[in-house]
């Protein structure tokens, strides 16, 4: 849990760039229109892909015949399954890319094209032969765990579980965490309250389509331009599924028109390099809108039943989760995630969670911002506001008093460092918003959520230029603001302007394995790096001041931007700048660096709390957010807009999930809402101004203080909102999103009880 | 001179992929057509730009009126020199790509537009009115020295004389170097001989023009894609002249179609960032064949005297130059390089070059393959051919008597280390090539030429990838084969697959400052840096192994591309290779990398003997080339494809300057070949296949044995040619370029006085 000892308290008290606002440098490229997206690249002689998808969430492929769109003019490629790796390291992604035996969701890719025009690529399509057996299909998570249920993969049995079992099913594997006897605790428990709730699948909602470039040389030198959250992730897959050296493919990330974890994995790049690998010509490949809907990673829809017992007093005796979430065609729905942080806000003597990964004739499910703790949070934070309700406890104090502190054993194993869970909620408690009155069919809801922000592999290199300024290149693409943060916290370690340093995301041959940008562990890890590598950087450069002056090189220390010298040397020369040592280099030994590359450890979990204000048309069942407030720990704020960017984006996304957003499935298996206009993303109007309380508790395990901001601001809404809606409403809401028809026919069940 | 003893001799007899010959990483691409090339990138949105030139060889800017050139439709954005910084460190190129206050040659820029297409640029230029005054000019290095002669730069006082001269002139600088006493060592000889020599301006010839995209934006951070062979300079030029921090600036290296030192400096870029800077829209700017000729850097014309003086038996007494280089309008003619190359070959007692370094009304010098040397050693060599003639003994045993060896004190000061120079003269000699018969009107002509290679600042990454394969980064622009080379060393000293490793040129954001490609420094320096990465990389591999087999580190060693225990250890446990330390990183500390950064030193000397047949048709004066043998000391060639065709393209890049090629001046300083038509380039019917003669001399500064290849091959052929001609016509040859009238007059003159 707790890696190396690192943060530097005193030095923390005198940050004169960390905690600053400077303009952000992908701000300008992108208000002015020049940031270069995924679709904004083009290569000389490139082709258009195209995909040809099921359309059928279920069904035989018995054959493909291409034969007639090879035939037509202009079109110069044609791919199918047999055109990828069978050996891939990683056959669902094999499989997910291009449907090998059979199409397992409406959209699955079985076919693809590469020709010189779009349209033409879209008529080869259509002159594509796919003969079909049509199987039965499930979309439903309780339904798929059904014994009668259509198998979607005939040599899938559930893991985790005491023996193997006899038959196949769409239960991928069973996950459970805990601790205690939960049966002793709810027999301690003076109230117990069990629910069933359910969640939607929704989408991630970047603006950004996904789109690639591939360049495949006749020699199997290969390009890729892509918008990803992971190129060197993106590398090792299509390396993989193509069949080639990872050597041989060198990637390159465009500006990333949002992810939210849906760009960490491929879907369209593979496809890309095997068009080009057969036509010899790059190819182009950008999907649709309602390509991105039916065939990128949504997140998974949920089923759930949390049971929480409690003294009178407000101890919680007791907490136990049966989660079950469909993650698509494939396994890897976040089941494990969700069980691990749903009881993570609370210290609790007895404790259990388990979580079902279950597919269904759904696209393959991918990352989502705090994948898979907002659907158990959500469902635990409501149970806990309604047993606040019950023993007529304030909510915060009832959270307080079974929160989780330092040192507290986590509900899924490991004990916590240090951790500012009581700061989240104390700061809310004490926060105006909650002391507001509220007026008629108005309702307030708090609720907590964790996450546990992720390490990982990663890479950096500094530069100190000739003139004395720097250049980062970093591995980790730039999804919310890292590029500002890196040029902070390097300008912070060797005091210097920030507008001084530069920071790129280096494409994968020009640096070492990057993970991706995901788990909020960028501003963590490659800023440690970073940090590493200025520290490297300065002694360096020290050592060359030290050469120049002809002193011992622990004679000479860092500071204001400077070598000074010290001891029995400091009065002997003036201070020597970092322009004066770089503009030295050459004559002292060549260019100065530092590169520090390490697998991180120690990314601090974080909390956070939010207070949301609904109103509740009795007469639509529209729901109205009044006022809403975000309190997070971000260990230390680096850059603060950012992370009050992060704070309101995460909550805007938990809004929207929470009340409006869902894949709606016909009886037929086919997604009816994939488009903007029928998929309701919360937009400006629907939105007030989300104020944000940035908390502070250092994580030890970075110099900064750094933790993750990214992902926990997603995790609190859900049950914020539905605890807000409730109290609005007048009746618990535990079916998301709480659109208006259902809340309408919440009030409805509840008046009609009422009468 | 010597650097660090690096050679490792016993290592260098059990090469494995040093010496072979694999496939060329650009080969296919370039012969696909898919290798991006200066003018293959595009932006969206981009601009074209084109520059406005001086009709006039000389001329005061009395103003600009840019007006109406600005209201036209289409028309975003002009420059001219006042849209750069004053105040930038290098004046002269400053001023030498945007004219200040005067033009200085036909095709000085004077201004520059950037339009939506092409050919608004274009018609935008015929609207900006320029006011000339115009004044007198001078185009050839004699008369430009002459003290009546127009003055090109009243702030030009020759530097390098004993006292500072009264008045301004064209002479910006003497060099000399030598030692002993010259007068002494004549009076010592039997025979003196002293000549007259001249050589004409030449073009690097390279088949790509210049091209560039530049994008500057709104907050100024730039991107530059262009066709160079130094993209750190670059950048440091660029960000000077337009007055920016370097780190702002990120320099992209195209793949480049010629350079051969033509390449290493700026002419369009910082015009296309300017534009970019005002129009706030990325700028594309090509270069016409017309203004490579007329506004990039050839190589300097030369007038220059040589006596040397011969004892009976071939003892040398003394040698002693004069020789005037002019470089065009501006200093920096490669007088030096000249003076120091003229005598490099011999081991003398007394010796004496002077040059000076006159500048002219014509476009700015650039770097021509082993600058200043080949016209200084022409006129050596010929002397020297003669000498052998006049006192009957053999051209190359008159050169080996007199030759510099290990050890001798050279020419121009310092001492030499271990050289080849005697291996390459008894190869030659030994050569079947110089036994064989020679018909009537043909004639045999041998010389030496040498070179001094460079190290100079060199940074390189190298990673291995979690697959075991290997990615270097590099920061020197591949002109003629080093990724291969790269990719060599690093198979070697990691003992892998050649086929496992792929070299990409990194651009200037993702890697510390590389000095430029030239002076045939990469495949020593960026190797080298390789090969210390390479050895670091397998001692963290060693430390990774250990680590898992829980042994010391110590107890680890590297072979056969994988990690050996060894000591007590050595039967515990099978090799880990590679791929099995790569594929376990992130479980041993994350991604392993090497990476070194220095100021590379110890670049051995090169030296090269040529030998040419040429038959002369007495009728026209047509030299035909019959025969042609290249013997040069690469030190190791370590891809010898690639060392045969730098022997190779040298010795034809010479024979077109001694046969061909020449800038025409008319008496208005205008040139009158600005075309491929009309600038006779050798071409593949005009030549015989050049054979190679590789001779090993191992470069003790370097670990393989290294020495640079590039340059030395262009420095004999001048003189080769001459000799060979003058057996062949019976008549001494001393004007290049050696081109029909030219051959014909002298035969005729030699007839005419025979009569």
């Amino acid at each position: 849990m707790a890696g190396n000892q690192e943060f530097d308290a005193d030095r923390a008290q005198d940050f004169r760039v960390v905690g600053t606002r400077p303009a952000r440098p992908d701000g300008m490229d992108k208000v002015t229109g020049k940031a270069r997206f995924g679709a904004d690249m083009n290569m000389p002689g490139q082709l258009i892909g195209k995909i040809l998808r099921s359309p059928h969430p279920h069904a035989r492929i018995k054959s493909i015949d291409a034969s007639e769109a090879l035939a037509m003019p202009g079109v110069k490629a044609v791919v199918t399954a047999e055109d990828f790796n069978a050996d891939a390291k990683d056959r669902d992604v094999l499989t997910n890319i291009m449907a090998r035996d059979k199409a397992l969701y409406e959209g699955h890719a079985v076919a693809a094209v590469a020709a010189t025009s779009r349209i033409k690529a879209q008529q080869a399509l259509k002159r594509i032969k796919v003969n079909y057996e049509i199987l039965p299909h499930v979309t439903d998570v309780d339904a798929a765990m059904q014994p009668d249920a259509p198998i979607l993969h005939d040599d899938m049995f559930t893991q985790g579980l005491d023996e193997k079992p006899a038959k196949p099913s769409n239960i991928n594997a069973r996950h459970e965490f805990g601790h205690g006897d939960v049966e002793k605790g709810f027999a301690q428990a003076d109230i117990v309250i069990e629910r069933d709730f359910k969640t939607a699948a929704t989408h991630q909602g970047y603006i950004e389509p996904h789109a690639c470039v591939a360049n495949v040389g006749a020699d199997g030198m290969s390009e890729l331009w892509v918008c990803t959250q992971g190129h060197f992730h993106v590398r090792s897959q299509c390396a993989s599924l193509l069949g080639m050296d990872v050597s041989r493919l060198r990637v390159t990330a465009s500006e990333i028109g949002g992810g939210f974890g849906g760009k960490t994995t491929v879907f369209i790049e593979p496809v890309a390099l095997a068009l080009s690998r057969k036509a010899g010509r790059p190819v182009k490949l950008v999907m649709t809108r309602e390509e991105v809907f039916k065939a990128s990673g949504p997140t998974a829809s949920s089923s759930m039943r949390v049971k929480i017992g409690v003294k009178k007093d407000g101890t919680i005796t007791a907490g136990e989760a049966s989660l079950n979430y469909q993650g698509g065609a494939f396994p890897g729905a976040p089941a494990d995630f969700g069980a691990m942080s749903a009881f993570a806000c609370y210290d609790l003597e007895n404790v259990k969670a388990v979580a079902f990964d279950v597919v269904t004739n759904r696209p393959k499910g991918a990352a989502y911002r705090a994948p898979g703790a907002p659907m158990s949070v959500f469902a635990v934070e409501s149970v806990v506001d309604e047993l606040a309700k019950e023993i007529g406890m304030d909510p915060f104090d009832l959270r307080l008093k079974n929160a989780a502190r330092d040192g507290s054993k986590s509900s899924y194993g490991p004990k916590f460092g240090k951790i500012g869970l009581v700061a989240c909620l104390e700061a809310a408690k004490a926060h105006p918003h909650y002391a507001a009155p509220l007026g008629p069919n108005q309702g307030r809801g708090v609720a907590s959520g964790f996450w546990f922000n992720f390490g990982g592999e990663t890479c950096s290199n500094l530069n100190v230029n000739e003139d004395g300024t720097i250049t980062l290149a970093v591995g980790t693409p730039d999804i919310g603001g890292s590029r500002a943060s890196m040029c902070i916290m390097v300008a912070e370690e060797l005091e210097v302007p920030y507008e001084r340093v530069r920071a790129i995301v280096a494409d994968t041959s020009a640096l070492g394995f990057n993970d991706t940008t995901e788990g909020s562990r960028v501003t963590f890890s490659s800023g440690m790096a970073l940090i590493k590598a200025a520290r490297k950087a300065k002694e360096e450069m020290c050592k060359r001041a030290a050469m120049m002056w002809d002193i011992p090189a622990e004679a000479v220390y860092w500071a204001e931007g400077a070598a000074h010298p010290s001891g029995p040397n400091a009065g002997d020369f003036e201070p020597m700048t970092i322009e004066e040592i770089a503009g030295s280099a050459a004559k002292t030994g060549g260019p100065i660096a530092g590169h520090h590359e390490y697998n991180a450890d120690g990314a601090g979990v974080s909390f956070g709390t939010h207070i949301v204000d609904t109103e509740v048309d009795p007469e639509t069942g529209y729901v109205k957010i009044l006022r809403y407030t975000v309190v997070q720990d971000a260990g230390k704020a680096i850059h603060p807009d950012y992370v009050e960017g992060q704070f309101q984006g995460g909550a805007v996304q938990g809004i929207g999930w929470a009340l409006n957003e869902e894949y709606i499935y016909g009886e037929d298996g086919r997604l009816q809402n994939a488009t903007f206009l029928d998929y309701r993303l919360p937009v400006a109007s629907d939105l007030p101004m989300i104020d944000t309380v940035i908390v502070e508790v250092p994580n030890p395990g970075h110099p900064y203080g750094v933790r993750g901001v990214g992902e926990t601001g997603i995790v609190p809404p859900l049950a914020a909102l539905a605890n807000s809606v409730s109290a609005a409403a007048g009746v618990r809401l535990t079916d998301l999103p709480m659109s208006p028809p259902k809340v309408l026919k919440a009030i409805g069940a509840t008046k009609l009880a009422a009468e």
